[in-house]
Formats: C-alpha cells, structure tokens, sequence
C-alpha cells in the first residue's frame, strides 16, 4: 500500500477546502451565467460575486463599503503575481514624474521581476537589505525613501522564512514623503490578522487564493479609496474597468468562501500551527546536530520552517523525503529548477554551506501532530545519510 | 414550477461541459500539488498541465512540439483580455521603433481599450473600417499597414454578428511590410476550423475557455516560435517565464478537456448550430414583420444570429425574454450597462433605429429544436406588444 501524504509545502500551494470546493461547484454546469449579462441568470450570478468580494474586504479588515453595499477597494485577478504587477503599475501612474520605486531584496518574484520591467522603462529601483534574522533594515529604508519616490514595496510576511516585516512602519515612512505604498500580503492572509481599517497608510495590498485553501488561478488587490487606478489588463467594464476579462466566477466565490473560513480561523489556527511548527523544530534540533533555525524567531509566521541542515544539499534532502511521501521545499516553488541558493537566504547572509542545505516546511490547518512526529522521525537517518557522503561535512568532522 | 432556462448567449459565455467539470474536480482536494515542485506530488500535476497544452494546440491545429513533447506555442492566460493585451504588448516590443497598430473597428474591448492604453505610450492607432455586412475593407487594411507598423490585429470572427473575417489575408498583408500579426479568435476556436500549421504567417492568435464549454478565468495565447516574447505579467520561471502566477492547474486541465472535445465535434457541430441557426432566423423573418438578419450571411460562424427588429429597444426586448427564462443579448456583455447601441453595429451603418433593437442568439450544442421553437412562438407576441408602445413604429406606420 502506497504511504499517506504528508504535505508540509503550504507556502508553495494549499490543499482546496473541500467546503471551497463545494461552494464552487453549482458555478460550472448550473449557475454559468456571465455576471455582467442584464438578465436574471447573469445578475443572479454577479451578486455571488458581490458576496464573495465582502469576505474577502472582511478577512482583510477593510469595512468600506459603497452605497450599493460593495467592497469597492476588492479588485479580483487571477494570481499574486498579477496583483503585485498591478499594485506597482498603478502606483507609479498615479504618481507621474516619480522616477524611484523602493523594495527590499527579500520580496516575491511578483515584485522583484515586475521591479526588472520598470527599470527597463526608466525608474531607478532601492532594494533594502535585511540583517542575518531576515529583518528588514529599516534606517536604510527610511534614508531611500524621498521626494523622488513613487512607491514602496515590502511584503507582509516573507515566504521563506515566515519573517514578519513591520509595514505600517514602512507604510507610514513612505506618506510622509508622499509615496504610496504597497504590501504583498500573500503569505500572510489567513495566517495572521490583517486589519486594513486601522492601517490607512496602506494604499495596495496583494492576496493569492491558492495559498489559504482556495483554487489556483484567483487573487485579489486592495486597492485604497481615491486612488486613481490605472489597470494592468485592458477589457470590458469589469471590476468598474479596472480589470477586464469576464470575472471568474467559480474561483471567486471560492476565494470568497476561503477567506470566511480562515477570517473565523484565524486566531485559532495561529496557535495551533505554531505548536505544531514549534514541535518539528525542537524535534528537528534535538536529534540532528549542525542545524539552524532561520528567520526572525521572535516574529514570523505561525506556520513557517526554514531550516538549515549545514554542510549537504537542500535539494537531496527534498528527494529523499519525497520517497518518504514527504513534501517539503527548498524555497520559493517559484524559483524551483534554479540550482542558485534562495535569493533570501543569501540576502540574509546565511553561509552558503548552510543555505545549500536549507529546507522550508511550511503548515496548514490539515497537518497533524502526527505526520510532525513521522517527520522526526525519519530525518535525523536522511540527514545523516547525506552527510555520509558529503566531503564538506568530512572535511568538518576534522 | 418554474420554466426551464433557454440559454441563448453563449457568445458571452458557456455552460462548463460535466466532462470538463469531471476532469477538474480532482485538481481541488486531491491533486493540488504545485506543478513548479520538484517531488513527484508537484510533477505529476505538471504532467498533467502538459497534457493539456497539448490538447489546446491540437484544437489550434498547431503540431510544433519541442524536444520534451511540450506544445511550448501554448501560453496559459487568466482570459480572453489578458491574452489580446498580451499580444498586442509582446508584439510591439518585438518590433521596437515601428510605431503604428492597426486594427479593426469591431474588435472586441480587450483590443480596443488596450489600443488607447498604447495610444497612450504614443503609438498610432489606425481601424479599419466594415461595410454594412460587417465585412472588411481589404483595401482600407492593405493601405495602412506600411513599414512603420508593428502589428495587426485582426478577429477571426466577430462577437455580435458573428462575421468571418480573411485573416490569413489580413496576416499576408502584414508580413510583406514585416509588421507581426495577430488575431482574437476567442469566438471562433471550437466553432471553426482553425488549422495554424497551414498559417504561417499568424505571429499570435488569442482563446478563452469559457466560450468553449471550459470554466470562466482561463485561456491561452499562441505565441509561434521565435518570436520574441516580453510578457505581460512578469513573476516566477512558470509557462517558460513569459506568464508568472502559479499555474491555474484545474482549470487548464479543464480547458485542455473543453478543446479535445471540441476538436473531435466540430465539424459536427457547425452543421448542427448553423441547421438550429437557420431554424431561428426563418422562423423570426416568416412571423414578424420589420426584421433584419445582421453580418456576413455567406461567412459567419454557425452558431450566432444577429436580429434587428427595427423601431423598438433591443434591451426591451431581453428584458421580456428574460421574464420567459430565455437568455439573450443586445452585444458583447462586455459593455453591457452603456445606453449607446453596439459599436459593432454603428460601425456597420447599421440605422439607429434597427441597432438599437438588436438582439444577438448565440446557440451552443446544448441548444434543441424544441428551444428555437419555443422562442419562434413567444418572440412574436414580444415584438407586438413593444411596437403597440413605440412612438417611433406608430410613427412608421403612418
């Protein structure tokens, strides 16, 4: 009999709440109406998509709503990776003239690649460093922050390492010079609370659906009131033209349905991943020699588990789990195929002979303490398997 | 009880096949793997993205495979829009210095609205204009593309009166200046033959799933090979890094489904649409007075029927059909909402007093005899009572 999956890959994907699922089904071969369409079977429609875009606005803590009762600060796209393009697109249209965009080194590549498209169209890029912990360094940030500046960029949580950043900081650095500012808050929806309303220095912020449990393929981008939004893709009057393309109505009112479920989870479920993710890593420390816990420890996500195995390569430990049905990750899935260490890592000055042996497991509500257990289990005999045949760890042993 | 639902849209959008919705549904709880992951978990889900790529290009009619068996032309978009906006940026890039679009006047909004955006970025936009049957002005078309173009853009076959246009001429047309070309041919995939190995000269030709029995919020952009392709959402290493965003798994494996099925029907199913096509249209001209059947009646797609029943409001009209449960339309949904009459229509010289009450059926294969018979026999009394209130059609009589 084939072994049970044990998925500690929850950065990369989440598994589809099977309510989600449920939510979603009448949408295909039922209720297929096109929501922009004027009769019933259409209206009937939009208005799911209505609903689905307040539990979204609701699970980011963002209580505005317009005098038809929509969340109008809700843009549905179709990725994280749309949602950030867009988020930066807009904020430097909306302030022409600005030629500076600031970042730190540490984002998704949603950001730093769309970050590569401006500089091709003339804007100078600042990326703020981050100490050995994964902190951003905020001095640096506050100094490349100026008059000049159309946005700041800086992710919530960061998907490696869980390291929270403190954005209402950085939000507030970048108002006072009359920037906006933008947070890629993928990671981090779900996990943690996000209470929009009290942030109002916030002007973008990114979601992904398939990382809390709802399907691949949908997203959302807060955008603040008042802000002049110009779109990424150009269509029909959808999303009040902000975002042509017929909605994709199954996969929103998943993400809808998602975000309802993880809003009245929150609180709870940071206790228990965080127990559970606490356990792997004294487990892990206790067995295995030569191992480190990577990120800020003191705040992170819940959920999150970088940790480096010195002296053998990430890339074999994950093999290794695979044939143990374990899903882990060497970094972003995004990166996957690159045979550099994770960008972050190096950006955190973790030597190489660490950051090559770096795995993170990311949690969800679906793991058990049971599967941690197993994973304890059978690491400390792969670890010390690779470490047989690595020269580095003989040359150490010296 | 309430009446069942005649489904007479489907140019704006399809009922998803229960054999695609079948072949999806193990993408969600089960199969939910990332498909950049390096464990089997992760590669299987990318196996099965490959194999639908596949099955797009061979609805495509597009037989190029790389060395790995991949259908690499295929690029998995979010939509219709993205694809069209993809295209038009993908090509002018390719072709930098060259500063002029050129286009038709009835495309649809993802052309259009993207056509002012690069208008913005100071390209000149010309459109070629249609004749009263919606057929294009070959001439007009050959006139404008000179050396200083660096795409044109051309539908395959239109939304609202479902007129084919020459594109393999219209792409000759643009290669001999060397400008790139590139056709929206998101209504006639699954409803024409569409055969790209025998059109060389096509650069780029943009689908949708959800007008093909796939789910809203997927589509895909040929890209041939060779051309340089700058995307236009930038992120992660996925789809070859021309489209970032973790792969939309379940519904490309569903839009994979939704062009096998297609591709083994229709020629099938152009006999069968155009016969329930004809059905309508005879029916309507034998019983109601004062009606004009819209487009290019000796080339059009065999499954849209444009009607003009003239001095009445066409979203009166709707309104009355949606109360018998029949779903129809005035145009593209897309612009839905506006008062104006269809853009498609005005463009046609079509008189305002027939545009503005137009209706647009679109059958698809789940359309029977016994529907068009049902509408044949309610639409009569529809157009009656609307005249006995029209000032316009008193006036006509007169």
């Amino acid at each position: 009999m084939e072994k049970e999956l044990i998925y500690l890959d929850n950065n990369a994907t989440t598994r589809v709440d099977p309510e989600v699922r449920d939510a979603m089904l009448p949408f295909f071969c039922e209720r297929y109406g096109n929501p922009s369409s004027i009769y019933h079977f259409g209206g009937e429609v939009a208005a799911d998509v209505e609903e689905a875009r307040r539990r979204v606005a609701d699970l980011l803590g963002c209580s505005f709503r317009d005098r038809d009762g929509i969340a109008s600060e809700i843009i549905f796209t179709s990725c994280g990776s749309e949602g950030d393009n867009a988020a930066l697109n807009a904020a430097v249209c909306a302030r022409p003239g600005r030629m500076r965009v600031v970042t730190s080194v540490v984002e998704h590549p949603g950001i730093l690649t769309y970050c590569k498209e401006l500089e091709r169209r003339g804007y100078e890029i600042v990326y703020v460093p981050v100490d050995g912990r994964g902190r951003l360094d905020m001095d640096f940030l506050k100094n490349s922050v100026d008059e000049n500046t159309a946005v700041v960029s800086i992710m919530w949580a960061n998907n490696e390492t869980g390291t929270i950043f403190p954005v209402a900081d950085a939000a507030r650095i970048a108002h006072e010079k009359g920037a906006l500012f933008h947070t890629d808050a993928v990671q981090a929806a779900g996990k943690v609370k996000i209470a929009l309303d009290e942030l109002p220095e916030i002007d973008f912020l990114t979601i992904s659906g398939h990382k809390l449990h709802a399907p691949k393929g949908v997203g959302a981008l807060f955008v603040r009131r008042g802000i002049r939004f110009r779109p990424l893709i150009f269509g029909g009057h959808q999303e009040r033209a902000r975002r042509g393309g017929t909605e994709n109505v199954a996969s929103i009112v998943g993400l809808g349905k998602a975000c309802e479920i993880a809003a009245g989870r929150v609180g709870r479920e940071q206790l228990e991943l965080s127990r559970l993710r606490d356990r792997l890593e004294q487990g892990v420390l206790e067995r295995i020699p030569a191992v480190r816990i990577n990120g800020d420890l003191e705040n992170r996500l819940p959920n999150t588990a970088s940790i480096s195995f010195e002296e053998i390569e990430g890339e074999s430990i994950l093999m290794l789990l695979d044939q143990q049905r374990i899903c882990a990750s060497s970094g972003s899935a995004c990166t996957t195929g690159s045979l550099e260490p994770s960008h972050v890592l190096c950006a955190m000055g973790i030597p190489y002979s660490a950051a090559h042996g770096t795995v993170r497991f990311s949690l969800s509500k679906y793991n058990t303490a049971a599967e941690i257990d197993h994973v304890i289990e059978v690491l400390p005999e792969i670890i010390e398997r690779l470490r047989e045949i690595s020269p580095y760890w003989k040359e150490r042993g010296k």
